[in-house]
């Protein structure tokens, strides 16, 4: 196969598009597999009809409606955005429960990764010294010092990965009280016990705030607390030295960490894409849903999130939920983002970006089928609401918004330590506080970008690499990286900001 | 006078409280001026009753009921937020319009300050490179591209006061066509064009974001726009490249500009407080407003904000509006932000924390109140809506949450390229974009963080500063720093996170 040769990948016999696969495109005229001309240039990723679509008709792709046809659409036609009618979202009443659940493929033994053995029994995949602040306020001071242990105390404590500061704008001049507080409140103080800390819980307060850190930690007398209006604190300089001699005391501890094997089933990892394209639910994503099913196979922990892009699927995962339970909580969870959504006058449908729709995702019911697969087939065992920590294993659906650091952040309170990105466009994203796999579902965009993606899914387009494959590839990474091999992102230091989600008024 | 005789300082002579002025509150038994005897302990900042207030009774203070007696309070009593009642916010109709505009003082000519003009006729008191995000996704990048030109290019441009990124949360994962994502999307537009950057926009963009480029930039071509999703960014090395070339363009022209003199009406300063205690309506914003009184008479412009924290005084600004639409602009953006509390199921009492309250602030009036003095007594000839731009001179009301961050995000969006901030319990909050005066209510305050502070209101208190040499010092040292004295923050090279005020709902 030359690739010059026009491609097009239909992902059901019972669809009634295809996607065209050729870098650039396809001219007017091209001859497609099967014998239909396209009667309009059709760019990569982009939908052509297979059959004649009349106006009104169902447009099917991955077996399911993703739209009504706009205007006729004879066998070759360009369908896109602006030729489809949306179908409205399922409704949340009368699903299917725990009616398609996976026999789960036979248990794999004999994977393990080296990793950092916590004393209550999780594992690190990174040894970092993360500084929780309770303020915003506090975050000038803190950056401040975190510069200068990196510099001053950092090189004399080998075996500590790094520090970082768990900045956030969330701790005062908000409504602390309001309902759904909850959330961001749950969510830092999760984030600051998250695996690859640790279990070394350091904190600076401002004194004043909100968010006191016995509010934030309401379980533990919080040691060695740094708060800025102390009195001792006597100025900035003193502040500094507070901060740095309370650091000093913890990387002691974490240096005397080492890595040591763990089973693959110790691994909980948090899988989500960004700047889709019409390619993520072909190569990235499918492969990444096998990965996912080898490591719940192997015992570990997966997480898939992203409400808006799940929620036309939410009939694919309350079958799949392993119990009528969990088949609740994902209802829940996903009604309640309906609410939250129409509260500001929106939907599901604004998840779509415009380098979505330019990567051919016509709309969030397409996008979402590709993205939902990255959950793989395994049954879903747990749902995890925003903020919360997972305290099971298997397949778990954190219910997040897809926004990509709201959802890494939210990911880290639930304690994945290890993180897979899926990306067509392309996004330099990725978190500190766990290292970020990046994948490519195009081949072009991985050579354009060969320093910051980390495994390319392209040729599962094209037929050289299996969805099997590739799957296999992406779990064996996972483990090299949950054991020490840098990422892209964590060899140029460069990672994004946390991003509390908080749905509740700021004053 | 001694520091050990006992202290009050009440505010009205219709009063029926006082406050405890003793750095270390009183003790019970104490000998109160008049011949009061404290029957318990107070703190600092707390206040004691004057007379015997039965329960039920009003309880005022600014000449204003800060709430009803919760129980009998006998002269002597500790009154604070467990003892009193809070009152019902003011309505939103039937307010006093424009019936309390105060005769403006004699015009001040004279003062000035050396500043950079702009081509459009704006004044900025630093000459910075801002780099403008479009979204979050780029900032890894962005960071990284800083932190090289900071060290590789900007010492070969002296001219150049600093470069910053304008890094926020926003960008993508939001729902970009919710009626109320204007809010977020104009602060951001208008921050880019705040006079400190000396018009030099310079934009990076992902390439795929909802917050599209020309999204952000409607009026103009962005000159020498970055994309990093642009053919021509091979990688990450390529995208430094790119982002330093182009910065080092606009370091060009910004190192050719120099600072000239300007008359004070030039200046554009946004006003503040934050950890605020009961001595901030008492020494630090009564001066401020003093010192906003003479630069308005000086022909320059002033924004006071915190829509809570000026909520249960909307009758004392609607009589200040210098026209009937001024006071209706006020009244809706105050209405507007009683909706937006409600949604979130609560109202203005949310603003206050524990550092209030443990600063004598028993609630959200009695904070008010005090916080509301820093507007000064001229008339107010504006309102700005959150996130646009000021386009008048005076005394504006710049509508904004009280969130120390969002309110000064919202303040360099209006234009300001001054802040000023008073506190009572100390934060060491300071923004990148425009130097930030902090002021300190109390002299012990002053005395730990001596070199947080840069200015010390606590004499007021005691008397040996009046409110008007306090206030004529904050003005010098307005026109001071504007000219270039660096801030104690700017010293330190701390500052704080931008907090894009959005209130619509991520996706």
């Amino acid at each position: 196969m030359t690739r010059d040769q026009p491609r097009i990948i239909a992902m059901h016999s019972g669809d009634n598009v295809a996607i065209v696969a050729n870098d650039f495109g396809l001219p007017e005229g091209a001859s497609l597999p099967g014998g239909i001309r396209l009667r309009e240039r059709v760019p990569q990723g982009h939908k052509v009809s297979l059959v004649d679509i009349p106006k009104g008709g169902e447009v099917r792709r991955y077996n399911v409606v993703i739209g009504f046809a706009a205007l006729d659409l004879p066998a070759g036609s360009w369908v896109n955005e602006n030729r489809l009618d949306m179908p409205k979202a399922p409704g949340t009443t009368g699903l299917p429960i725990s009616t398609n659940i996976a026999a789960p493929g036979p248990a794999l033994t004999g994977h393990s990764f080296l990793g950092y053995r916590n004393a209550n029994g999780t594992v690190g995949t990174r040894n970092l010294l993360a500084i929780t602040t309770t303020v915003q306020c506090v975050s000038g001071i803190v950056d401040h010092a975190v510069r200068r242990i990196r510099a001053e105390l950092l090189p004399r404590y080998p075996n500590v990965g790094g520090i970082l500061s768990l900045e956030h704008i969330y701790g005062c001049g908000v409504a602390i009280d309001a309902p759904e507080a909850v959330i961001p409140i749950r969510t830092l103080r999760n984030i600051s016990q998250n695996p690859n800390f640790g279990g070394e819980i350091m904190t600076v307060s401002l004194g004043c705030e909100k968010l006191q850190p016995d509010r934030l930690f309401p379980e533990f007398e919080i040691p060695d607390l740094v708060r800025l209006q102390d009195d001792s604190n006597i100025g900035f300089e003193a502040m500094i030295r507070t901060i740095m001699e309370t650091a000093e005391k913890h990387l002691e501890r974490l240096n005397r960490r080492t890595r040591e094997p763990c089973p693959a089933s110790d691994l909980v990892v948090g899988l989500q894409c960004g700047g889709s394209d019409a390619f993520s639910g072909v190569t990235a994503n499918p492969s990444l849903g096998h990965a996912s099913d080898l490591l719940v196979r192997a015992g570990g922990t997966v997480m898939f999130s992203e409400n808006t892009e799940v929620r036309d699927g939410i009939d694919q995962l309350t079958a799949r939920a392993a119990t009528p339970e969990v088949a609740r909580a994902l209802i829940e969870q996903l009604s309640w983002y309906d609410a939250y959504l129409e509260r500001g006058q929106v939907d599901r449908a604004a998840n779509t970006t415009p380098g979505n729709k330019a990567g051919g995702l016509s709309n969030i019911v397409e996008k979402a089928m590709g993205s939902i697969v990255k959950s793989g087939t395994a049954p879903i065992s747990g749902v995890v609401a925003p903020g919360e920590r997972a305290d099971q294993k298997g397949l778990l659906f954190a219910a997040t918004p897809a926004s990509d650091f709201i959802c890494g952040t939210l990911q880290l309170a639930a304690g994945a330590t290890l993180h897979v990105f899926t990306t067509g466009r392309g996004t330099p994203y990725s978190l500190e506080a766990f290292p970020t796999i990046k994948v490519s579902t195009r081949s072009e965009l991985a050579r354009r970008w060969h320093d910051l993606i980390d495994i390319d899914a392209g040729p599962v387009a094209t037929g050289e690499t299996s969805i099997e494959e590739m799957g296999q590839r992406m779990f064996q990474h996972m483990l090299d990286v949950a054991s020490g091999t840098p990422t892209w992102a964590e060899r140029h230091g460069i990672h994004n900001s946390l991003a509390l989600f908080n749905p509740a008024p700021v004053t």
